[in-house]
C-alpha cells in the first residue's frame, strides 16, 4: 500500500477502506508514514469527513498500535469521565474522588493544557510533592486501596494518537469531529473501563463553538463507545461563561477543595454532581445521594488519600502569584456577559497555560471572578484579579480581555446569567 | 506570523493575505516552517483554491527566495516553452534546436521524470557523453555561441518551488491548479526569459485530464507571465493517445533525430512546427519557415552543436535494450483507441521511469508503437514492440495495456484517428 492512494482517497472525497485505515495508522506509528503525509491526511479529513465506519475503524486502529489495559481484575467496576476542555473546568478534581467514595473505581487518565485550556495534570502539580506519572501497578493498586486515581497516561496506550494529536497541534487539524471523538475514544477504550461520562463543551471557550457540532461530536463518541462495549452517555454543557470563580492551576485546586469541603460555587457543584450520579447510575447506584457525600466528608476523605498515594501534601501550602492587579468595572450596571475564551486567553497569558508543549507553567497564575453574569455592579467595582509571577504579563492579559466583558447600564437584573450549565443529554 | 494561523485561514476558506503569503513561503525556504505544516497549507490550498491575486503573489514569493537570471547582455532575444509533460512528449529535443537555427536563443531548463510522464534530462541523457548539469556561465556562453541549451535547473532559481514539489509528491497534492501553474511559472519567470510558449496537455496521459481544468491551468499561467512582464502564450493540445511513435528515453532520442532530419512521425511534426512559429512570433519572426529549416538541415546542425557542446556524441551510439516483446491484436478491425495513460504507464514499468527520485532509469527501456489509431490492422499483427533490460518487467507492463487498447472490427476506417494534436489556443 502507499500513503500518496490513500491520501488522494480522502482528498477526493471517498470513503477510506479498512484496510487502508489500519495500514496507514499503523504505518504512520512505525514512521514508515512520513509526517508530511499523515498531516496532508489530517487536513483531507478535516475537510472531507469521514462517516460513521471510517471512523469506528479508525479509532479500532489507533487502539490497536498500543496496549490495552483491564480493570476486570478490580473486584469494582470502573466508571470514567471525560470533558473536551474549558475555560475554570476543574470538574475532575472534585468528581472523582466523590464517586470513588461510593465504592466505584474512577481511573482518570488526564493531559496537560495547550492553548487557552487548562491540564488537570497541570492543576494538580501545584499540590505539594503530588506526581502525575505512575506504573500501571501503582495505577491498579491506587483504584484498588483509593478509588479514585487522576494521573498522566502511559506511552503504551494508542500511540497512534500521541503521535497524531501533536502533529494536529501544529498543522491546524485539531478542530475535526471524526479527528476529535476518534482521539478521545481510542485513549478510553484502549484504558478499559466499563462506563464513560461524556461533558462536551459548548460556547467561545470550547472547542465546539456552537450546538450543532457539540451534538454531531457528542453522537459520534456515544457511537463508538456503545460500539466498543462502553456504557456511554454525553452531556452537552454551557462554556459561554467561565466555570466557578477560579481560572488557573493552584487557584482551581483551591476551587476544588472548597467543593469537597461543602461549599463552592453553584454552577461547579451542580455539575459536579450531575455528572457524578450519571457516572453512577451506569453502573448500577442511580440512587447514590452525591450531596451527602460532599456535605459529611466522605469525598474529601477519598481526595486526601487520592493525593496521598501520589506523593501528594493534602495540606500543603498551595503557591501564591508574586504579584496581582485588579480589573475593575468601567461603569455601573449589570454585568451581561463574561466571555469565556476572553477569560481563558488571559490566564494563559497570565502564564497559567503553555504555548508549545515543552514550555512549563506558572501554578499560581490565573484569574478570580468576584462577579458573575447577571449580577449589579458599581462603576469602579472590583471584577477581576489577575494573578501572574511575572507582572510584564499584564498588559497582554488585559489586552485579551478587552471585548470580553460588557456591563450594560441599562440591563435589568440578571440579564445574561446562566439558570444551568447542562443543554442537553445525548445517549 | 504563525503557521498555524495561515493554514487555518486557508484551511476555512479565506484569502491568504500578502503578507501571510510572503512569510510562509519564506520561513518555509529556510526550514521555519516545518515540512508537515506545508503539507497540511498544500492540502488546504488543493482543497479550497486560490485567487489570481494569491496565485500572482505566491508565484512571485517563491520566485523571491532565491536569484533570478538575466539574459540581456546576450544580444539577441531568449524565447522559451514549457509543456506539462505526456506520454512520449520529445518535442523539446527538436523544438529547441529548430528555433535557435533562427539566430534566438532558447534557454531550456528542464527536470527528470517521475510517475509515467517521461523527463527531458533522461532522455538526452542517452546521448553517450552528454550531461545535464551546467553552470550558469556555461549556459550563457552555450546560448551565445550555439542558441539552444538544454540543461538542469540549478539550486539558486526558486528554491521553495523545488522543496514544495518534492513536497507535494509525496502528499497527493500535485495536481492543484495553483500549486501547478505557480510552480511552472516561478521557475520561467525567475530563468528571466522574455516570451514562453506553453503546451498544456489534455487528456489520460495528461496532468489535466479535461478540457476545462486545462483551459483554466493555462489561462492562469498565461495571467502570470503577461502579469511579470513575459509574452506568454499557451497551446491546449491532446494528450489522449502518445505523441509520435516511441516512448522510452533512446527510443524518443532516435525520434527526435528523424524530425530533424526531415521526416518522423505526422504528429511530432506538427506540434514541433506549431509551436516553433509561435516561439518564433513572440520575437518578432511570425513568418519563419520553420519546415525549411527541418528539411534542409540548419536544425539538425544546432542540435549537433547543442549536445556536443554538452559533452554529447551526436554519433554516438544509442543505448539498446537486451530484451524486446511484441503486443499483437488479438482480432481484426481498426485500432479505436490507443491511451496515453496505459502506454506510459507500461512504459515506466520496462524501466523507462521511476517511481522515486533517486532511482535510475533504463535509458533502453520503453514501447514502440506501429499502428496508430484510425488504422485497420489484421488478427496477430503487431501493434507494439516492448523494450527493456530486466525481462521480469514484461509482465506488469502487459498488465498496465489492458483495456488501453481497443481494436474494433466493426469500425469504420479512420475511427478514433487524431487529425490534429491542437484543440485550443489561449493568449
Amino acid at each position: 500500500m502507499d500513503a500518496t492512494d490513500v491520501i488522494r482517497t480522502k482528498r477526493d472525497g471517498h470513503r477510506l477502506r479498512d484496510d487502508q485505515i489500519d495500514w496507514v495508522v499503523d504505518a504512520y506509528t512505525r514512521g514508515e508514514v512520513a509526517e508530511e503525509q499523515m498531516a496532508a491526511l489530517a487536513m483531507a479529513i478535516f475537510l472531507r469527513g469521514m462517516d460513521h465506519a471510517e471512523i469506528v475503524r479508525w479509532t479500532q486502529a489507533m487502539i490497536d498500535s498500543g496496549e490495552t489495559m483491564s480493570f476486570t481484575d478490580l473486584g469494582k467496576p470502573t466508571t470514567d469521565k471525560h470533558s473536551t476542555g474549558g475555560v475554570g473546568d476543574k470538574i475532575t478534581l472534585p468528581l472523582a474522588p466523590l464517586v470513588a467514595s461510593f465504592g466505584v473505581a474512577v481511573p482518570q487518565l488526564s493531559g496537560r493544557g495547550l492553548g487557552h485550556t487548562g491540564g488537570t495534570l497541570d492543576k494538580l502539580e501545584a499540590i505539594p510533592g503530588w506526581r502525575a506519572d505512575v506504573t500501571n501497578e501503582q495505577l491498579i493498586q491506587i483504584l484498588r486501596d483509593v478509588g479514585a486515581v487522576i494521573c498522566a497516561a502511559g506511552a503504551g496506550l494508542a500511540p497512534a494518537d500521541k503521535k497524531l494529536y501533536a502533529l494536529r497541534d501544529i498543522t491546524s487539524t485539531v478542530d475535526s469531529i471524526p479527528l476529535i471523538a476518534s482521539s478521545i475514544m481510542s485513549k478510553k477504550i484502549a484504558e478499559g473501563t466499563s462506563a464513560l461520562t461524556l461533558d462536551v463543551k459548548v460556547g467561545s471557550g470550547a472547542f465546539m463553538k456552537d450546538l450543532e457540532t457539540a451534538r454531531e461530536l457528542a453522537s459520534t463518541m456515544v457511537c463508538l463507545g456503545r460500539d466498543a462495549g462502553v456504557a456511554t452517555v454525553a452531556f452537552l454543557t454551557d462554556m459561554s461563561s467561565p466555570l466557578g470563580r477560579c481560572v488557573g492551576n493552584a487557584l482551581e485546586v483551591r476551587e476544588s477543595v472548597e467543593v469537597l469541603a461543602g461549599g463552592g460555587p453553584r454552577d461547579v457543584i451542580e455539575l459536579t454532581c450531575v455528572l457524578a450520579r450519571q457516572m453512577l447510575a451506569l453502573v448500577g447506584q442511580p440512587d447514590a445521594d452525591v450531596e451527602a457525600a460532599l456535605r459529611d466528608g466522605r469525598a474529601m476523605d477519598v481526595w486526601r488519600r487520592m493525593i496521598a498515594a501520589q506523593g501528594g501534601d493534602p495540606d500543603g501550602p498551595l503557591p501564591v502569584a508574586a504579584h496581582t492587579q485588579e480589573v475593575v468595572a468601567d461603569r455601573g450596571g449589570v454585568l451581561t456577559r463574561l466571555d469565556a475564551l476572553a477569560v481563558g486567553v488571559a490566564s494563559w497569558r497570565l502564564g497559567a497555560g503553555r504555548a508549545r508543549r515543552q514550555d512549563p507553567v506558572q501554578l499560581a497564575a490565573g484569574i478570580e471572578i468576584h462577579v458573575e453574569p447577571g449580577e449589579r455592579v458599581q462603576a469602579g467595582q472590583r471584577l477581576l484579579t489577575l494573578h501572574t509571577d511575572t507582572p510584564e504579563r499584564f498588559e497582554g492579559a488585559r489586552e485579551s480581555l478587552d471585548g470580553g466583558i460588557d456591563v450594560d447600564p441599562d440591563a435589568a437584573d440578571r440579564t445574561g446569567a446562566r439558570e444551568s450549565v447542562f443543554l442537553e443529554r445525548i445517549e
